[in-house]
């Protein structure tokens, strides 16, 4: 059973604030391993990229092979069927249109003094997208991380999957051509994302990679940020449901278990004003679970890290809300947009009984790569806006600085930067000739 | 000397990717150091915050003196000067209005299939500063930084700042006031970002921490990221002037030393079109080394990390400067506009012979905390969105359900994710009943 809390009982504020706090991952010390293994890539290139791959995922590649073939991919995708290729390019263009909207604008403007400022925003030129292989495998991720990569304008958008055994995923693949992935080689693990990083004679560099792997890959991420950007490194994913008693305990509980089933250390949460919907939808929980396919994962993370939080009223919901700082917030009330307006943090907001969450994972639009473990607080999810960066503009017309030329003179003495002071010196003194 | 190089030379691009790949910057191992005085502060709060002040700093504050009272911060900005004070206040003002034109939009649609999508920006809600003490202790970043966080709406602004010897510096505590900070500890080092990150009984916990520091401190924010988000860790500051003949060979050695004698680590890059003008910068930043203030520090940089480079035409010298992406570019041509827009990567462009690089440092009203060591690639300066976060919105109507549902229900069961589908399916159930 998941842990019952009531708002109202004396000893709340020490439970939650321990529901709070909980670590859920167990974090793997790979620091070492994954440094020998990226400066193996970086002294070796493709030797050291084909020694790894075939020690980890048993295939042996060649430098002509590491790039899975345009012939390859066609003969794979050839095998997706026709509804999971509809489906698939249907959720493609509903996260395409919903990302453009994300584009930034660029500005210019001349202010009183005669300076014009603004500011321009570019693409990055080369991005690099970690799929991981196996059964986190997922096409959705594909869309999630290369659809804003080419809305922004990367113009290479280069992929790396690991292929173990040789095993092409038809639909990892079909998704990568959907949202125009340019190159796709089959490497994986932190070998691949060195490879990203640093580049090989095969395989030019990127400047920023992005994309969920397991603990060897988000240490190589943390390894080359700087010498590249990174997304976020994600935590375990988590929902927060906000219900009243007016819903169907069965649909609850089912988006419940769409978060519990990825993974144990998964954290699903009910938040309800009504204690006997909490335990309804307990009930309901178990129920599900008798019969799902991924019970044993849904079940560990429901038992160890779910809770059901009877509140008042809606206010300390959102009040508790806005402390979790949940990944997914789902919001099942008769006011939903009263209750939306008060929440600060959270990844993404869900409205309404029709809006379960497995909808943003897939076709909804937004994307599904949200901030994790509270860190919605500072954080969001993946945008356009990742994959682009602004550089700022200024320009003074000799009117300009003479007008703000001296405070700067001023405050360089202040900082004892004297070359500063004299290079706005410098030119005043012309302009008073 | 500095570094000659000339494009039409066979050797160049031998040279050119030596420059590029230079490390100008020895790092200091401290992480271990690091981690066990964040573990202090993490185990014994105000304690170990005031036994390592006490150690660093010599002085002895009280978990009641921590932060430094609005009586001291009177008695302090008391001494600064009327024309000090009014460059900062000119300086705020500029930042303010520049930084104010950078707060985001928020987006609510409807779309054909009947889900309302959009997304909406919220401020971070607790973020904190940290100020270096001593000679790196410059009022212009405390502007810089808060400015940036108050205009995003961040509710508590907290900042440290290290006193040895008790000594307070006016002008920042200043800069601070003017900025609109709302709480200053007299901590520094990599205790004062644990205080920060983690809290003590005396100081509340922040979400994200922004602010230069030396290797202790840029090691413990690396540390402490993800408990709670961070800015970028800046290596040392670069710049790159493009200049052909028609300009005063002064001027610009003045913008290379500005860069140069901030570090001697900085690098100060010059190219043009013209060999002989290049000669030229080279006597002038020879005959200003004579007399400036910072003549050691400035004269190693452009000794050991300054460069002059000649290219045949403006063309080659925007693509060599997309290669080094450089942290500020200033641009002294005929045709600033036509080469502006040829620039891709840089963080701060500089328009025009008025424009020195210094009026940015100060004055100018972008941010001067910008991307340095070729990130330019791949991030941008700090602005309002780094003290923001965006959750996205979706709330799919019954119709929009049926509509796309079915899509989301088998890209669930492709990925092997059941109760994500069965989320879905058991709403569709309802609708067709």
């Amino acid at each position: 059973m998941p842990q019952f809390l009531d708002y109202s009982q004396p000893d709340f504020e020490a439970a939650f604030t321990a529901l709070l706090s909980a670590k859920r991952e167990e974090s793997t010390d790979v620091d070492d391993t994954v440094a020998d293994i990226i400066a193996q890539v970086r002294e070796n290139g493709d030797a050291a990229v084909i020694a790894l791959t075939q020690k980890f995922d048993r295939i042996a590649p060649t430098p002509e092979t590491l790039r899975i073939t345009t012939a390859e991919v066609d003969a794979a995708v050839a095998q997706v069927s026709q509804e999971d290729r509809a489906a698939l390019e249907m959720a493609a263009t509903r996260i395409r249109d919903y990302h453009a909207r994300q584009l930034p604008e660029d500005a210019e403007w001349t202010d009183e003094a005669g300076a014009t400022l603004g500011w321009r925003w570019t693409a990055v030129s080369a991005a690099g997208l970690y799929v991981p292989g196996g059964l986190a495998s997922y096409p959705s991720s594909v869309l999630m991380n290369a659809i804003p990569a080419k809305v922004a304008g990367v113009e290479r958008l280069a992929m790396v999957v690991p292929t173990p055994d040789g095993v092409l995923n038809p639909l990892v693949l079909l998704a990568a051509r959907i949202a125009g992935v340019d190159e796709i080689y089959r490497i994986g693990g932190a070998q691949a994302v060195a490879a990203l990083a640093y580049g090989t004679a095969t395989i030019p560099p990127v400047d920023k990679i992005t994309g969920p792997g397991n603990a060897f890959v988000a240490a190589a991420k943390r390894r080359v940020f700087g010498k590249v950007g990174i997304d976020m490194i994600a935590g375990p994913s988590e929902i927060l449901v906000i219900a009243d008693a007016d819903n169907d305990p069965d649909w609850i509980a089912l988006d419940l278990l769409s978060q519990a089933e990825h993974d144990e250390s998964a954290q699903s949460i009910l938040v309800t004003t009504d204690a006997a919907f909490g335990q309804a939808v307990a009930v309901a929980v178990e129920k599900r679970l008798e019969t799902l396919e991924r019970r044993k994962i849904a079940g560990a993370s429901w038992r160890d890290n779910g809770a059901i939080i009877t509140v008042p009223d809606v206010a300390v919901a959102a009040a508790l809300s806005n402390r979790i700082a949940p990944e997914h917030l789902e919001l099942c009330v008769a006011d939903v947009d009263a209750l939306s307006a008060q929440i600060t943090h959270a990844g993404a907001i869900f409205l309404g009984q029709w809006t379960p969450e497995a909808i943003g994972d897939y076709i909804g639009g937004p994307n599904h790569v949200l901030p994790t473990a509270r860190s919605a607080r500072f954080s969001s999810g993946l945008s356009v806006l990742d994959f682009m960066k602004r550089t700022t503009l200024a320009r003074m017309s000799p009117q300009a600085l003479r007008a703000i030329g001296p405070s700067a003179e001023r405050l360089a003495r202040s900082e004892s930067l004297e070359a500063h002071g004299l290079s706005v010196t410098a030119r005043l003194a012309k302009l008073n000739e």
